[in-house]
This record gives C-alpha cells, structure tokens and sequence, in this order.
C-alpha cells in the first residue's frame, strides 16, 4: 500500500456509504433525469441561520474538516464544478479534487478531477496566472476552468486561459440580459460529454438555482449545516417564493432524505421534488 | 399495563436516550446555570432557510409526527412553558402536554403539565373562554397560563384568567419601553418555583433571545430543521449581528453538539456558548 500522499484528504468510509447513494454513477442516469442534460447536484454548507458567509464578498469558515473530505469525495465523483464569479472572485478558490487517490493526489493525470466552470455573465472574472485554480492546472494539480460568459474576454484573459487548457464559452442572446440560462448552460456541458455537474456557490448561484422556476434543474442536494448563528447582514440562501393559486407555498421539500451527523456538522442528502 | 390514553403521544425510548443529555434535570443545576434562575430550553422547528412560518400571523406544519411527539416529551420535562403574544393570537396553542403518562394523559392530577407562560409586554392578549389553553385548563388537561405584561389587563379578562387558576403578572418599570427584560422574566418565574422553562417562540422572541445581548440567558438549545425551504417572505430566525472589535463575528456557536435524525427531520440538541 503506497504512503498516504501529502494534502490528500481522506473521507471514511461509513460516511461514503451514507452519501452514494445521492451521487451519480458515470453511464448511470438519475431517476430525475432520464434525458440528456448532465447530473447537476446542488451543495454548500450553511449555518443555522440559513447562512454561506458573514459578509459578501468574503469567506466564513463554517464546518468542519470532515465537510471538507466530503466536498472532496464529492468533487472525485463529479465531471464538473460550477461555481459563480461572484465566488471565484471573493475566494481565490482551487476548485480541484485533493481526495487521496485521484489525478495529483496519489492517481495518473487528470484521472478523477472535475472541470472548473465560472459563470461570468458580464466577463468580469480579473483572473491572473497567480489564481489558485490557474496555478493548479499548469502544475497538473486540476483542470483548467471553462468560463461562461455574455460579453467578450480580452485577449490578454482569453490567451492566458488557454495557455492552461481553459477556454471561454461565449453564449448567444439569452432570455435574460442579466442571466444565463440553467438550459442553455447545461446543454453546453452536455455537448462537451460532461456527465455530471456539482454546483458550490455562491448565494446568487444557488438562490437562482432553488428558485420556483429553476429548481427542475437539480437532481440531488447535499447540504451541511454548522451548528452556529451568523447573525443578520450575511449571504443568505432563501429562494424567491412560491405562489400558487393566489397562496404562498414552500419552494421545495426534498425527498427521500438522509441526515448524516458529520463531526460537529449534518449532512442533508435528499432528492430535488419533480412536480 | 393501562391500554394507550386516546390522544397521548408516544416517543421511541431510543429517541429519548440521545436527547436526554440535553433536558433539565428536577433539583440538578445545569452546569451553565449555577445560580439562581430557571434553566431555559430554547427549542423550535424551522426550514432549510431558517423560517419558522411561510407568512406572519399564520401556522405552517413544517416538522413531522415525531418531532411533535418529541415537543410534548421536553414539555413533560419542563415546568413551564414560554411563548410570545404573537404565537398566542396566530396559533390558538393548547401549550399543555399529551406526552403519555402526564396528568390528563393517564396520569394524576396536572402532574408532569407545564405551565404556560405568555410574554405580552402590551397586555393585547384578546384570550376568551374558547381558547384552547383556557378550555384546557377548565377540563383539568393542563394548568392555567400566567401572563407577563407591562400594561393594565382589562377586569373582564383578568376575572377570565383567574377563574381557571391563571394569573397576571404586571412588571414594574422595565429597561426597554417596548420588551420585557428576560432577566427580570425569568427571576419572577424563580420566585414561583419554576426551576425548567422551554421557550417555543414566535419568531420575535426566539430573536430576541438569541440576540449578542440575551443569549446568555439560554442554557440548551434543541432545534428541529424540516427538509424544505420556504421562501422569501416568512418568519426568519436571524439573530441581530455581533460585532467585536469593529469586526463582524458568528452570534452564537453551540457546544457539545448532537443531531439526531427523527423521520424526515433533524433534531440538532446543544448548550448555549457562555463567554
């Protein structure tokens, strides 16, 4: 048995068996999602108060370091990350997989590391070459990311991204001027034999995400939460509501549930509802 | 063995072994508690986003069977029970317990009943002898609420109230205009030789009570979280930010923490932080 490798995370095997069943098997479609669109699964961490950060624009270490093996399984078991640029922008992020035995962990190439995907709709990512997940990917530590975007790159972001094996996927006209659409995103990630997607964050993200209109989008969520308060004045997951025949209604309940106590932290695993 | 009192609810042994750590014990401080005042159970039931209600004013059935047969265990366990004037008009709540064996419920007298202590700090309580925690104590299936007020309570009411055994109990000169000091609550419920007080909400007194300021009155803290989300709009538990030293910083962090899965929910049980 090869030595453990340096910074590779571990993630036990009793809390594996807890989690496979709400993560995608490669060639397996999701019963939510006979079609062709990619697994997409939803997952954060909160606290108490429904929260993913103190103040925009700056992280909050909330769960523990068995959430963060977790989030690392996770990501070995997943095509793609996709995250906002609002994250890739307070976070620096790394967004590769540091799970023990994948690609640059203990495995061959790339074997096992998820794409890298920043919705940008206004282009306004000032990634540089000193950016976690730059430097990973030209250290064969990570994929390079894609990035989606409404407006042009410059050519000096453009050249640099491509250096690394990224690229820029310039959409057409969407339905909306502020937005990319969830359909049109996943389609192209289809188109590019992405199986299965994992969506971090941020607030705007997964509130966009969770919301009446898009939550058809998502197969499976896996939620932590910290068992804090973070007080009024953060990013706040709470989706707009939901109105049905002139009532109030709430916005999704998931199915098939699963609570995982994970350290001082629980894992939610459950089900998207299908109307 | 007596065959099943119609009505009285029944909780899993195995349910109660993993929660008992966190309930009072009759004549056993708490160790955050030393001193004189009662121990003080802050306990409700909230969404994914933290939300208590869909809408102000309204009940919403967030939690499951287990959960409510649980409520009425910790009930038994306590020997009062506080609720906001709020949730007092919105719910019509019985606040007495069907938790088996408690009197009315198989069991002798009132013993193992709670007393229901309403906070209404504007005295705008508009209780009648139809209300069902007035008709519960009528019929001997629960005590009689005391009521906390700054404000004169009209004779009519008054006379309803005592004549189930219930009291009204008229605070002097408060620090705030608008609320009444827990302090000051929870010294008067000492005096009357309440040692155990769960503390059910509504949303402005579970946000009070969390508040940088009063939190320091909680001893336990056992919440219930529903696999959905609600949506904008409702009642949120978020407590008001703490700021130190110009930074700002979680609200509250709670210790020794356990999460016990109960049907489709969780039920996360931990002591309050103390400074």
């Amino acid at each position: 048995m090869a030595a453990p490798v340096r910074e590779a995370l571990h993630f036990p095997q009793l809390s594996i068996s807890q989690i496979d069943p709400y993560i995608p098997k490669p060639g397996v479609r999701h019963p939510n999602k006979p079609y062709g669109r990619p697994h997409v699964t939803l997952t954060f961490a909160t606290s108490l108060d429904s929260q993913l950060s103190l103040v925009p624009g700056a992280q909050t270490a909330l769960s523990g370091p068995e959430s963060k093996a977790m989030t690392h399984y996770l990501r070995s078991k997943h095509d793609a990350i996709l995250i906002g640029v609002g994250t890739a922008e307070a976070d620096n992020p790394s967004l590769n997989c540091r799970f023990e035995g994948v690609g640059g962990y203990g495995g061959e190439g790339l074997q096992g590391q998820p794409r890298p995907v920043v919705i940008d709709p206004r282009g306004r990512w000032r990634f540089t070459a000193e950016c976690k997940v730059l430097k990973l990917a030209r250290g064969g530590k990570g994929k390079a990311p894609w990035i989606f975007t409404m407006a042009p790159i410059d050519d000096e972001r453009r050249e640099l991204l491509e250096s690394v094996g990224g690229q820029v996927i310039v959409a057409g006209p969407q339905p909306s001027t502020r937005r990319l659409s969830w359909g049109y995103i996943l389609d192209e990630l289809e188109r590019r034999d992405i199986e299965s997607a994992m969506i971090e964050g941020g607030g705007a993200v997964i509130n966009d995400l969770l919301s009446p209109r898009n939550i058809r989008f998502v197969d499976t969520v896996i939620v932590t939460i910290a068992p804090t308060w973070l007080g009024q004045g953060g990013v706040q997951v709470c989706p707009k509501e939901r109105v049905e025949n002139g009532a109030k209604v709430p916005v999704a309940r998931l199915k098939d549930v699963r609570w995982v106590p994970l350290g001082d932290d629980v894992v939610l695993c459950g089900l998207a509802p299908r109307d």
